[in-house]
């Protein structure tokens, strides 16, 4: 198969978890295509150097290149037209979203989750990656994500724009899915799929609809190695 | 003229000072439709019981009635189909930035502001003002904003998604404004009407957006007493 995706996997590559590279994982399912999964980790940078840039996800579909998930959901939208489409309309107000969620949802996330990512990675991986945040944050990661529990009623609040448009349909979407959905997804995926910390209350609507996310396309999210609830 | 859009005013008619409603008036504009505007004022419920609730923005279109920012927007996208449209596409997505706006952007704005308001209300209004909002907030209007200055910093962080957007165009809607673009300045135009405070740093693409939005239409939303830089 000449289509492939490069993702950040953890040392089992069946552990993905970057919240960007599910965004065009489930971008490609929308579109119903296969792209093989090639397992990526934080310090192949010659791995990808093809792309002219250091990471993932990277999509290689034939001769095309395409790097940065939201470039490679506007590739698959204008290279598949006859796929179902990925934004259905103005493209810019789901970049808004896809914004948010970079900026206030991961931005939130990573801040109660990123102590947890070290387990998952091989021991390599595991020096680079914790020097790198540690850098980042001019913190211990054990020290960014401290007293995390007390700050999920903010994080719960942050999610309130998403609830509006949920009580009146299962999908920010509306009724079924689009690349709202996925941009927002990747980021609740990330948690799952690192992290055992509850982020959201059974009775949330937005619990239903990541409930609704994890059943889309068989499972593809689900069915994936993970330690969320 | 048989249409009608019930706004919030101040002591002086002039002084319009509702988001919502403001979101009404762009949109109005942008259908190239006119409307009386009736000046409404908090304790004012009689003059527009016929709506069936007690807040404006109410239009009224001939025989129609309606109310609530959102559903006048979607009325007037199906009444005037011909005109320019308010939503491009997708309804949705736009519903989740009218959502942000409502829930983050007015939300920190009301706490920088609120205490500015009852200078523009004649005398018995700004009793009532005073009171339900003390009452909501469980302090004196001066202690909500007190300290107002060093939250700003944490509101122009909070308006990061509006700028991935205006980096690459001028406006939200993309080249020309749409009604993500109005539900977004209703807040900064209410802040703009009753307030000096300084919201937006200059080299901000925000403040370069907001000018954009005040030139619109002939400098509809310029054109009126203010107090905003």
């Amino acid at each position: 198969m000449a289509r492939e995706l490069y993702e950040l996997a953890g040392a089992d590559p069946a552990r993905r978890f970057s919240p960007y590279c599910w965004r065009s994982r489930m971008a490609l399912a929308h579109k119903g295509l296969e792209a093989a999964c090639i397992p990526w980790r934080f310090t192949d940078s010659q791995a990808i150097a093809f792309s002219g840039q250091d990471k993932v996800p990277v999509l290689v579909d034939g001769d095309r290149v395409v790097s940065d998930s939201w470039a490679i959901a506007e590739y698959l939208e204008e290279r598949y037209p006859e796929a179902p489409s990925l934004f259905r309309g103005a493209r810019q107000p789901v970049r808004f979203i896809a914004a948010w969620a970079d900026t206030v949802l991961n931005a939130q996330l990573v801040r109660m989750i990123v102590s947890d990512i070290p387990q998952w990675l091989g021991e390599g991986q595991q020096a680079y990656f914790r020097a790198s945040r540690e850098a980042r944050f001019g913190m211990g990661l054990e020290q960014v994500t401290q007293g995390r529990e007390s700050r999920l009623p903010e994080f719960r609040t942050a999610l309130q724009p998403m609830r509006v448009l949920l009580w009146e349909n299962p999908f920010l979407g509306g009724g079924s899915p689009d690349y709202a959905d996925y941009a927002v997804f990747g980021g609740f995926q990330w948690a799952r799929c690192v992290s055992s910390l509850s982020l959201l209350e059974a009775t949330d609507p937005v619990h239903g609809w990541r409930e609704r996310m994890l059943d889309l396309f068989g499972g593809l999210a689900r069915d994936v190695p993970h330690c969320g609830r």
